[in-house]
This record gives structure tokens, C-alpha cells and sequence, in this order.
């Protein structure tokens, strides 16, 4: 049985990564594979219970480097207990963020040297690295509207504009680095136009594991 | 003014480091010191937090890289917002189990390897560590006892005899290594004669610092 395909949703607020998480997993059923969709932070009782804290609006703030231990707390149980067993049965995991979160918000975001999270990337998954990574690349006025319009608030969609646009441009240049394993969705785009977007970065997908 | 002692306590179960750390600091008050107590897991509103997901008997098993980040993450909010304001006022800052539990409990107790946990101590605490470790050494038998009688049973109460002569041995090994800044007390004693241990132990604390 071959592996499955560990595949992840990346991008800034309200780019529509959840939205199309569920319709990305359903396009790959139809082509007859086992799916798993999934989150982070959580994907797991332990990780939900860590995203709960890294998420209260009632903590105090918290050091940018507890937040970075907490993050890869969830991802250790999240990957070890459920995303890595599923990829060995031959299941695709789809994941609503993964690392490229961690350096976009943490990294770009807080300014924290991505060097620092590398350390923390290679402790925790050694050479695990998703198999592509899907960045819906949205402008910040819009993603911030749509994020509004869903009347969510937690502790990121407090920060300030220019937080985001550090967020969008961390992403925009680890996708620049290895274009091929991180396919660009314009997400500005009305929802019909993205889906068709995705469905030709899923057939090259198909096409490549097929091959 | 000068920087304060970083003095934490470690044992196993039923050592007595909770019952003495108040004493201590009392001891030091006396001769004149500012003094905070404090403890680990745990010690601000977020590391509690964590602490609470930790010691959770209603969470499934963790695994152990989840437990180890976790450790640290509440150390390091404990150590950025109070441990290195405290010292650097001058306060004294007495920790009821710190660093050496993550290499006793998580190392010699869970097996994970040594240098792994060095690597996220060196990338927590850079090159801080406590100026004293008092270790309050006991038999398991008497240690279990104890705590049985407290009534308490939370996720690491619940292990195996094994387990508890692991760590042990692990602290009795990291002691050895610089017997200097490790003074052992004999916990099997009686109250006042471990406190006389205690006594000996602070006047050649208080001496050294004063010379």
C-alpha cells in the first residue's frame, strides 16, 4: 500500500483555508482515496487542550517562546498519534495549518528568528515536512473583512494590519523558495474561481502520485 | 544590589521539598533576604495553565516529546515573567522542582534520551541554571508512603516502583557530578533533623555569597 499524501492549508484570516479543507477532501474521495481532515492547533484530545490555552482571551499574554513550545507541543501530538499513523494506512491527511504557520505567524509575525523554529521544527518531526503545501494567498483588507464577518475575535485576530502583512509576506516567500511543493491560490477570487483553482492543483497532485 | 540566588528543591514523591520550601524561605527572611517561593510545574497564570493540562488524569496518555515541550514551555513563561525579575531585583528565588526534574522524570524515568532534553534546555534557559539544587534524597518505599498518605494520586503518583528508582538514580547521578552545587539531605529522617541538614546547607549558602 502506498503512503499517503500528507497535503496542508496555509494563509492568512478569512482566506477560505477551512471553507475549502472539507470540499478538497471530498474532490479526492471521489478519485478514490481514503481522507483525513484536520487542524491545527489540536487535531487531538491533548492538542485541543493545548489550543485552548494557546487561544484564551482570558490568559494574559504570553512569552513569544512559550507560545512557539506550546504550538509544537499540539504538532508532536497531533503528528505523532494521528497524521503520521494515517499516512502509513494510505490515508491523505489534509491539515488546516501546519509549520509554515509557525514560521508566518511566530517567525515573520512576532520576530522570532526562523533559525530558533528550525531548531524546534527538526526536534519535533526530524525530516517530516508535508508533501505539498497550498497557500491561499489573500490581501490583508479582505482576509480581515471575511474574518469580521464570521464575528471571530480570539487572541491573533486582535493583532494589527501590519502583524498580517508580515504573515502574508513570511508565506509568500517560503512558497517562492519551493514553488513546486507549495502550489499559490488566488483567494481573492469569488469561491467558483478558487475551487477551480484547487481542482487543477489537485489533478497535478493525482497526476504526480500517480506517476 | 546584588543579583539574587537561584536555589530550587528536588525529590521524588513525598521528599518533603513543598513541606520545607516555605521553612526555607522563612530561614532566609530572617537573615535578611527578599525571597520568592515558588514551584514547577506551574508558578504564573499560563504555566498553570499548562500544569493543569499536564497533570490531567482525565487526558489520555501523552507522548513523551508532548510532555517534555510542555514542561518547558511552562518553564519558560515561569522563568521569563517571574524567576529572572525576581533575581534581578535581588530577590531570592526558592523553586520547588525546576530543570533537573525534566532530566530525572522525563530522562532517567521515560527514557527519553539526555541530550535531546539538553537541546530544549539550551534553547529555553541559554546559559541559566540554579546557583544551588537542593536534593532531598529518600528510599521509594518511604517516599510512596508518604504520598499515599496526602491522599494524592495525579498521572505521575500513578507509575510503577521502576519508574520512581529510575529517577532516583537519575538525581543522585546528576548530584554527583557537582556534589558543589547539589547538596544532598538525607529526607528519611525525622522533621528536625532534616531541617538541621537544611540549616548547614543555607549557612554555607549565606557564607559563600557573602565572601
Amino acid at each position: 500500500m502506498n503512503r499517503g499524501l500528507f497535503i496542508t492549508l496555509e494563509g492568512g484570516e478569512g482566506a477560505g483555508k477551512s471553507t475549502n479543507a472539507t470540499w478538497i477532501a471530498d474532490y479526492l474521495q471521489e478519485r478514490g482515496k481514503s481522507v483525513l481532515v484536520t487542524r491545527e492547533p489540536g487535531g487531538t484530545e491533548v492538542a485541543e487542550a493545548i489550543r485552548t490555552v494557546l487561544l484564551s482571551p482570558k490568559l494574559p499574554a504570553m512569552h513569544p517562546d512559550t507560545e512557539l513550545l506550546l504550538m509544537f507541543a499540539a504538532r508532536n501530538e497531533h503528528l505523532r498519534q494521528k497524521i503520521l499513523p494515517a499516512l502509513e494506512q494510505g490515508t491523505w491527511v489534509i491539515c488546516d495549518r501546519f509549520t509554515d504557520a509557525t514560521y508566518a505567524y511566530q517567525g515573520y509575525g512576532r520576530n522570532i528568528p526562523l533559525a530558533r523554529i528550525g531548531e524546534l521544527e527538526t526536534w519535533v518531526q526530524g525530516g517530516v515536512r508535508p508533501d505539498y503545501v497550498l497557500l491561499f494567498d489573500l490581501d490583508i483588507d479582505t482576509g480581515m473583512s471575511r474574518a469580521r464577518a464570521r464575528g471571530r475575535a480570539d487572541r491573533f485576530e486582535q493583532e494589527q494590519a501590519a502583524f498580517f502583512e508580515r504573515i502574508r509576506t513570511g508565506y509568500q516567500q517560503r512558497a517562492g523558495q519551493i514553488p513546486e511543493r507549495y502550489p499559490v491560490i488566488d483567494a481573492a477570487k469569488p469561491l467558483g474561481q478558487v475551487r477551480e483553482q484547487l481542482q487543477q492543483v489537485l489533478e497535478r497532485i493525482l497526476a504526480g502520485e500517480a506517476a
